[in-house]
């Protein structure tokens, strides 16, 4: 039997994400860079702020000629001129002076607060200011942001929409960025008809193609599809070679022990290496990992369930890997919640179990939903998956354990 | 002061909410339908899967005849013939006898159950069966998935991966969606120049139009420029006219009194109506929500922290109601942490913090990072964001928060 070599979870990631990557860089526009990696580290070669600006709409003064002012008891200064938002500023705050600023002003020299509208009232040519201010208060102040020098953004990093921000704050238009992986998805099996066909008696429609490229698509990769092979090693061959350009080859489909055949044939056929087949998880265990060429090739189930989870565990994590991304916290959930039900599990398989999570009052409660890997329409309903480790014999309702969002 | 008259937040999205939508439909293809909202209930026309498949590489039997089968003590069937996977079968499984299956081929007439090669050992024309299995096990039955007639995915929907496979597994290629709301960016004010430009003393670089950008296309929305107004009714006229076929206009840059005024100036010169113009939220107070002929418009603050943060907690809410999203649980956080610090706040005025988490054993700890609103660094090592409510004085060390993630 094939599948006592199948090997843990953890040493399949080993392996997957010990493959070889050398993404290429290209260079994008600002407004095509938005998840896209950083192919180098960003420094700012200026401060941000380039210069003191005022955060509110008011007085610039020294904040020390505010000290003890209040309602009662209000502070004067004489109002020594404007500085309008835009326009660069000679004039200079003595003791006992201040200057009108707005929301972005420049600051003048000599002033170390501003003092808001709200709390100075207008006299002839000065204000009554009826409120203390701290040193510094209302000032985002030149470097606040960046100082000259500083190393911003780091090489790998996917770009956030507040990166952009940052990138455009320092004024870079033109990014290098690495090359997102083309993705190229063979659907393979008999039984398998295109969706615009009608299933004859013992066929079913494709459906893996169509998630997968969903959840590629989604993390901002490139998909190709080469249309459906039939389980022989002289289709599959032909497939492959249909869309030799991509960077990753997945063939969804092995679920028998016929088809995960044709699929090894044809790896060895065309020169490849198999690392190996068969994962000690549920469900996803007739998982295929190899090497054609110098790019790598995964044999995924056909069980729509096993396909997107072995997909979502296993192949994106090299996606990103190839897209030259630095994965930080890598395969860790964002949060944990209590189970509303028992979660029955074998000692030697871990499993994946797909659940919903609902907020109550007294935290986040978990439900698994048990479905059949090869039902897809239960998945629409679930909000993520929890994982039952190899060496546990389930988990008890009650217990807390991580949530893995979809 | 104009801030007197500012809203709370609930008002304010209760306002905004309000805002009458009645979304266009348009039809795409099932590859371009990722992320798109559903505009039609979608109804099975057939069972799913259309007839009972195997899960597994085997034996279908009738379950009764493996009752008592062990290591020791095997039970015997005689194998009938092999249906293979794409094909139909005539075959009937009787007491005694077994048919060779494949994983995913159709199960014969009579058989209720598969048992896994690995529990089966080859005789001549019989095999040996060593463990029990229970009336459907390892079978996926007919209709499991869906039954004709059920109602598998509701108008309203966001077409996420999982979905995907569902229309597809019911042959569905083309599909009724919403169209997207085409989102049009004014920057405006004297002090904002373009990023390939050298600011001048006094002037600094456009960040919002590309954080908003960014926010919007990564939630699939599509989002168009105008380039900048400088802070005078007739160039914000202009460059709203420029930009007139958007279905909703968000001018950015509206910090200031003056600036705050040029926009509401331009609105009431468009015949446009003003619903509220401030709320009592930090950052984002200057916020101006309108409606010009029968579009939404709404002015943002300038600073870039404010600007961001209004926009995801008050923008992205409408434009998904624009889209014609049923949304759930709107505005829930998902999880919950422990603050490592004090948030001081202000009675009166909701607070928004930008925090970063982290997973310890003893739970999700949040920290504060007390950025500037003007500041756009901090945000790019933010996770999320927690609201301290209007009526409390801030939060303390060890309180337990809920935590939206950016």
């Amino acid at each position: 039997m094939d599948f006592l070599r199948s090997i843990t979870s953890k040493k399949a990631l080993e392996i997957i994400l010990g493959f070889p990557c050398t993404p290429d860089i290209e260079i994008v526009g600002i407004d095509d860079a938005l998840n896209r990696v950083l192919a180098e580290d960003i420094i700012s070669e200026e401060d941000i702020p380039p210069f003191s600006r005022s955060l509110v709409d008011g007085f610039a003064v020294k904040a020390k000629d505010t000290y003890g002012a209040k309602e009662t008891n209000p502070r004067f200064v004489n109002i020594k001129g404007e500085v309008k938002i835009g326009e660069t500023t000679q004039l200079e705050v003595e003791d006992g002076e201040c200057v009108r600023v707005s929301t972005g002003s420049m600051i003048p020299r000599g002033a170390d607060g501003v003092v808001m509208q709200e709390y100075a009232r207008y006299l002839l040519d000065s204000i009554e200011i009826t409120r203390v201010i701290h040193k510094g208060e209302n000032i985002c102040f030149i470097g606040d942001d960046f100082k000259k020098g500083d190393k911003i953004l780091e090489k790998g990093k996917r770009l956030g929409y507040f990166d952009l921000g940052v990138l455009a704050s320092i004024g870079i238009s033109n990014i290098k960025v690495y090359k997102r992986p083309l993705v190229g998805i063979i659907s393979t099996g008999d039984e398998i008809v295109g969706i615009d066909e009608s299933p004859k008696p013992g066929q079913i429609r494709d459906i893996n193609r169509y998630t997968l490229a969903g959840l590629f698509k989604r993390e901002g990769f490139i998909v190709i599809h080469s249309g459906i092979a039939r389980d022989n090693p002289e289709d599959i061959l032909n497939k492959i070679k249909l869309i030799d350009d991509a960077d990753i080859m997945l063939l969804s489909g092995g679920s028998s022990k016929g088809e995960r055949d044709y699929i090894m044939e044809s790896i060895k056929e065309l020169g490849g290496e198999i690392f190996f087949h068969g994962i000690n998880i549920k469900p996803g265990k007739p998982t295929i990992f190899a090497r054609l060429g110098d790019k790598p090739l995964f044999g995924l189930p056909g069980h729509p369930g096993s396909c997107i989870m072995v997909a979502i565990r296993f192949v994106l994590p090299l996606l990103k890997l190839l897209e030259g991304e630095k994965i930080q916290g890598h395969g860790k959930s964002i949060f944990s919640g209590i189970l509303t039900a028992n979660v029955p599990s074998s000692v030697g398989v871990e499993e994946c179990v797909d659940v919903t999570v609902e907020r109550g009052k007294e935290g986040i409660f978990v439900t698994p939903l048990f479905a059949k890997s090869s039902v897809i329409s239960s998945f629409t309903k679930a909000s993520g998956y929890i994982i039952v480790p190899e060496e546990k014999e389930g988990y008890e309702k009650g217990e807390v354990v991580e949530v893995y969002t979809f």
